[in-house]
């Protein structure tokens, strides 16, 4: 069947007759349908059985074009295909964190899943000062155990090559080359940013200390390929409430380094504490919850690392090719294999670091910057954050090789904001 | 059609019913047929026009099993595949430092190529001593155009995805996992070493600093994909003669480290200085092939080095991925993107290294020796060798992140073999 944009009309008929889907709702069940992408690539329709709002599903299709602008722009629906295929693999490594697979339909470029009724977009109610008290635990184990169990300390050689032959996905993988380490800083038409910072932006593309290491983060980004990451994972990939986490829109997934997504985590954390300084004018309110987010972010990385290598310690096999369990088979061979993980997790460290450090630059300068900081309204209040957020990219990056806790880089934030409490 | 072994007789109507060969050779020529495969995995045939020996092919069948025992031991005859993708690269990208490339038959596993038949697999000649002035030139030239035209330095994002994509490679990979990085320094039932360097063989497997960086050299080979690497790029894949070098064997090709085949090259030129302590007796000619060899090794590094910069300078577009040029155009981008280039050719210096020197122990406590090595019989003389082989690598891979230029490299050589002069 060749591919048609589905509509509230005809996505009845196209679940009847998809074999994973026709039994999801009673027969004689009436549905109620709604289009709910906010995107301009998609459509999300949510589908409720009207009896039992439980029984439910979301239908995203990838469309062939940027749908703002016609059809004009195309744009490879292959995208969907990732999805799904890293959708598959968070629910067998991270079941719980990531919404359920139904159902992939590779000519009509749909994925069917389960759909989140209670949850919201994490950026929004971060914006309204709402806590997640258990947020750290559920976002450290989803980093912990899809970094862990597609890398090669747990995989044989073979297992890791033949997966990351699945995820190629050398077009979206071209956005992010493009949009976090280049085009932000050089000239390029879609990039913009608040005047008010220009001094800072005309800075950073000047600089040329700061551009080499931009380069060899891009370096590490497109060529060192640790794990399956998701790679697209900021506040607004994340589906929560105050019980539970999940983890969405994994398009972007490819074989690449461990630290990209837990900065880009860490790094919208602090784009959010940034900007409460215009959010929450309430100085007690506003440290409250700041507070709550340097402690996520201490949490996060702390059980992340913990996970991380209890995962290792506890999952090695004889064929895990990084390595195999009886190479430490020596006298002082457990604590050589001990000092192994703790060099990798302090890798894994600086590498957040230098991949988090690039990511608030390019927030502040490139095609798109983060609902957090975009709607604070005053150009001189959201200036405020973002000439925060630059410094404390800048030095992220340049002081990551010398990062030994995440301490270190908390330290940083507290350092580049003193001067606004 | 089928896969069948060939033969000498078959062979005849293999060529003419290929319609890349059938022309090849006059319909009424008489043809001289002769089997030289040394090795037990391929045929290797060698097809002479009897009346014009210039006229000549070789044809190099996969078999699907290890030919000295049978057809118990599956392997896959997809390496030749890898071998004929990698062979139209080498063509592409260094045309004239690799057999001509006449055919590939996926269906037989066989690869049609041009015969050199007035070449030698280099190891033999070095064992006698002969020199090749022009090899240094040759084979820095093979690295740099190989290695810099499949680099994020030349190549945009997507078509270094895409290339990368026909080189997955897990079986063969996989080989150099295991016998590079990880049995021989672990108790592996194929290993095998001289009984006189026990002690030596025994302090490296139980060496903790030792092993944890050639488990970062593990990772770096499994996870760097800077380039498309040859990935076996020893004397045994060089063919030559006074005037002509040309690299075969390409099967293991995938994308890794630059500094694995850099590293590769120079490091069976060290073994092979290092078999002459045996092979020639006399110290004066000794004395002057082994200031040969490391004139060589130094000539082979430098020019690598100025080639790849050069071929940088010339050929980066842009689109390059690493980085599109206007990235550097800022005042003092010159400067900064001179001294990207110095950092990238730095880090391929510790890379040749890190690798090389795995590669030295690896050979003297492995599955496989070199024959300039194995071939010296009397085990005390062989000892000498492979004492030295083990002490300048491990002192090439411990200290890689404070070699600064070749000379380090080859000063290390020379350190460990001052007493034996």
């Amino acid at each position: 069947m060749p591919f048609y944009p589905l509509n509230e009309e005809n996505i009845r008929d196209y679940i009847r007759q998809r074999p994973a889907l026709a039994d999801f709702f009673p027969p004689d069940a009436r549905l109620h349908i709604r289009e709910v992408g906010d995107g301009n690539l998609n459509f999300v329709y949510i589908i409720e059985n009207e009896e039992d709002p439980s029984n439910s599903m979301v239908i995203k299709q990838a469309l062939p074009f940027l749908r703002v602008v016609g059809e004009s722009w195309p744009l490879t629906q292959e995208r969907a295909r990732y999805e799904a295929e890293a959708l598959k693999e968070h629910n067998k490594y991270a079941p719980g964190l990531a919404p359920e697979l139904y159902d992939f339909d590779e000519e009509m470029y749909a994925i069917a899943m389960e759909y989140l009724g209670t949850h919201e977009i994490m950026r929004k109610p971060m914006v309204r000062g709402v806590k997640f008290p258990k947020f750290a635990d559920h976002i450290s184990s989803f980093l912990a155990q899809t970094l862990y169990f597609t890398s090669d300390y747990y995989l044989s050689g073979p297992e890791k090559k033949l997966l990351q032959a699945r995820f190629v996905n050398e077009e979206l993988r071209k956005l992010q080359e493009d949009f976090v380490y280049t085009n932000p800083y050089k000239e390029s038409p879609e990039n913009n940013w608040n005047p008010l910072v220009d001094d800072e932006v005309q800075a950073v593309r000047s600089d040329p200390a700061l551009k080499l290491e931009i380069a060899a983060m891009k370096d590490s980004y497109m060529n060192h390929a640790e794990a399956l990451i998701h790679a697209d994972l900021h506040t607004g990939s994340i589906m929560i409430n105050q019980e539970d986490t999940r983890v969405i829109d994994p398009e972007f997934a490819f074989f690449g380094p461990m630290g990209y997504d837990v900065g880009a985590v860490l790094q919208n954390l602090v784009l959010n504490y940034l900007s409460h300084y215009a959010h929450t004018p309430d100085p007690e309110a506003r440290a409250d919850y700041q507070a709550w987010i340097l402690d996520t972010i201490r949490d996060i990385w702390n059980q992340f690392a913990e996970k991380f290598e209890r995962l290792w310690v506890e999952n090695a096999r004889p064929d895990s090719e990084l390595m195999p369990l009886d190479y430490w088979d020596f006298p002082g061979g457990e604590e050589a294999f001990a000092q192994y993980r703790q060099r990798v997790i302090q890798h894994i460290l600086e590498e957040t670091a230098g991949h988090g450090g690039v990511k608030f630059l390019r927030r502040m300068m490139g095609i798109v910057s983060v609902w957090d900081i975009s709607s604070i309204e005053d150009p001189e209040k959201r200036a405020v954050a973002e000439r925060a957020a630059i410094h404390i990219g800048k030095r992220w990056l340049m002081e990551r090789k010398s990062v030994h806790s995440i301490d270190d880089l908390i330290g940083i934030v507290l350092e580049e904001t003193q001067h606004l409490a």
